[in-house]
């Protein structure tokens, strides 16, 4: 790519500092009281598409957060690329364990990292990683190198199931029309090892509610002769695996795509350190469900976690207390064929049943999305491929990811075009987690790779284009 | 006794305003940010003691929150009667289950309370019932009819486990010399069951904090992989029990004081109305230990209850984490032979064996104490019985209680002399609940039936001495 280089060199510290700002703005979709940074976020999201390229860009309003479009149409003739991503991040809390206050960035160097990370909510998950296609659209336009026509979609609800945008996607489908989508919201292997992410898991999320007693009671006057809803919900959260950790909800591996052997060992040719992944998370052992390797229990087997919990007395010291409820989110990690609507059903069935009589249960579906699989075979992904060949000197490695990004099966169903997942994260960077953070050289690499993809994407549909 | 209705009729208005006035410092002893409101409770206590005619009455500093301590003695030859109370409080969460703030004192007429009770954090547990005690010694010195010496012993600690007044008894065996314990901080059957304490149930409180990886973690990255502390925690906590709700801890039930059939044929006998026991909780059953009743199971059996439980992502929405800790506070209700610090260490020791391997696992105790009982055939147990007889008409039931309050079987040890729980409160009245309060006429009662045991326990004692 004529200039990428000298590109990256001249403008480095602008393309750092302009994502910095971008980060400064806390744009927490899950809670309420951020909603005016979150609407922040996307008209600077706007004003960048603009300043970079873009013909067109624009607010879309949605029944919840808007959609930012962009598009710079270069010739109707030639492949269209859709890039999508999303301007809205994961809430910081717990705020006590960050090293630096999450919507203040600092880069740092770290041990992965000694070009320096930068430090932030959404360094990674998703704003460093959207904002790499703003840069690499602006290089290609003002070196005049854009072979494609492109258009954005970046949502603001994505970390809360993208609830509007499959009506947007929906209701827009011409003017989104595009010959293969491009997502940067997933990770690679390593630094010296890319890799692609060519399968996603679907998810169900659901809260549940334990109800005992009418009101809190003392634990000394009731304790042992009512159902305390806490042990309740322990009992029964407990009892949604089997020793084997099997999940024991009935149906739930029905529709479950098992991997053939053959598929297994390919997999497990993956690069993978055992002693160095438990020395990462300071763990004695791994843990999970029984037969299965680390890399096959996080990527194409189903889970089922514990997000989060709580119920009774939390504060300083002791109270004795039985809580009249008890509640826990649950999210359930889907793998291909696995119908996250049929899951969450099922889950509902399920909790409900095994209540005993003394509580009552309710369960709220929160949001969810289908899990998806890219064929390696297609030109987006080739493209893709032979993009990452160019900059790390190194063909990626095929990888079926744990993490989900519910949408994207929406877009092929909708929008009937492939989707390549190229992430630039580390597994490391921390996403969701306190201290996220998305190193320098993963940032600056996203940027010179993406404009190789539209360069051999636009080479391969002449080819293929009778 | 001699014009106690005239002088309750006279006084009646004085006597609740100024349990209100007490009622209004929020002096919750297990959060830090109280502790000046627990100071001022301690002098407010102080004042009152010397206005209702103590000839001393003193704050006595310990290593935590102090005593205050008062006395009249009207001739050393008289038998001594040592009142304990508390003047500290539970904490008051959940605030917005309150009907009125818990600080913010207000009498209100409910079904049970056609007179009025008052509603505030503490009215009944134990302001309330210490209270009776002053303004009942207020009638005996203005009256001229104190047949005994009287010690006041009112502690700003017992929410929190009596920490430091272990040591202030062991320091003051002379000052606090006694031929009995008097403490109102339990109940009775009902306003028109009028019931004894005889026993209370032993105690042991401690928290566990599960330890998975590091960080959190993005569930969809590490969901399956690693052990998630919620689940493993919430199987933890399921396993205390078996499918008969019996406790699993190795040597738990080692030293369980086992009732003869005759003993619970006789316990069988107390008046107990299971529909309105279901009703009044608004739960469709009562659960807990197979083969015992539920009024076996809220005193003479054993309990493990959780009574709080927290980790991960708690706030609104959604979020897709693995907590790197999650923590639950458990105690234990012990019943008579059973040591609450062997018990504490055994449950340590069970818990942290249970632990998988992909975890690590704090078990700290809170705070603890021994069960204890009352000897129905001590003079001190007859006097009250006697006093009950005057004023309600009706023998009380004796009755073994749930609940526990630990320093009650140190007093016996260090002091040599029999407690009386003398208990005007009701199970209905929400202590450590929301919306806590203590019937006017439960208050006036108590106030009206303990002058007639130090009547009776003076009548007694002179027949006993030789």
């Amino acid at each position: 790519m004529e200039k990428i280089q000298d590109y990256l060199n001249q403008n480095k510290e602008r393309f750092l500092n302009e994502l910095i700002e971008l980060l400064k703005i806390p744009s927490v979709s899950a809670d309420p009281a951020y909603s005016h940074d979150v609407l922040d976020a996307a008209e600077t999201v706007k004003t960048r598409l603009l300043q970079a390229g873009c013909e067109v860009a624009e607010i879309c309003d949605t029944q919840g957060y808007p959609v930012v479009y962009g598009e710079k149409i270069v010739n109707p003739n030639l492949p269209t690329v859709l890039v999508y991503g999303h301007y809205d991040v994961q809430p910081p809390d717990p705020l006590d364990l960050w090293n630096s206050p999450p919507f203040e960035p600092v880069i740092k160097n770290t041990e992965l990292h000694p070009e320096g990370a930068i430090f932030a909510r959404g360094s990674c998950d998703d704003k460093g990683q959207m904002y790499m296609h703003v840069k690499a659209l602006e290089f290609m336009v003002r070196t005049n190198q854009l072979p494609c026509n492109v258009k954005f979609m970046i949502e603001g609800e994505e970390e809360v199931g993208s609830e509007s945008l499959g009506e947007f996607v929906a209701q827009n489908k011409e003017k989104l029309a595009n010959d293969i989508i491009l997502i940067s919201d997933t990770g690679m292997i390593g630094k010296e090892t890319p890799s692609i992410t060519t399968g996603l898991r679907g998810l169900s999320y659901v809260e549940v509610e334990v109800t005992g007693p009418n009101r809190d009671l003392h634990s000394g006057l009731y304790g042992g002769a009512v159902a305390n809803p806490i042990n309740i919900l322990a009992e029964m959260i407990a009892s949604l695996h089997d020793g084997n950790n099997h999940i024991t909800i009935p149906g739930f591996y029905d529709k479950v795509d098992e991997l053939s052997m053959e598929e297994r060992a390919e997999m497990a040719k993956a690069p993978f350190d055992l002693t160095a992944y438990k020395k990462a998370l300071d763990i004695d052992d791994v843990y999970g469900e029984k037969g299965y390797s680390t890399n096959e229990r996080n990527s194409i087997r189903p889970t089922l976690d514990v997000n989060g919990i709580w119920g009774g007395y939390t504060g300083e010291g002791a109270k004795t207390v039985i809580a009249s409820k008890a509640h826990a989110k649950i999210s359930m990690r889907l793998v291909p064929h696995q119908d996250w609507k049929e899951i969450t059903q099922l889950f509902k069935d399920h909790f409900e049943k095994i209540a005993p009589s003394g509580v009552k249960v309710k369960v709220t579906p929160h949001h969810g999305g289908q899990g998806y699989v890219t064929p390696i075979d297609e030109i987006g992904y080739q493209a893709a491929s032979k993009a990452y060949e160019a900059t790390f000197g190194k063909t990626p490695i095929p990888q079926r990811s744990g993490g989900s990004i519910p949408i994207v099966s929406l877009f092929e169903k909708e929008l009937k075009s492939k989707i390549i997942l190229m992430g630039f994260g580390l597994d490391s960077d921390a996403i969701h987690s306190p201290n996220e953070h998305f190193g320098v050289w993963n940032y600056l690499k996203g940027i010179e790779t993406i404009p190789y993809f539209y360069h051999f994407f636009a080479e391969l549909s002449k080819v293929n284009t009778p």
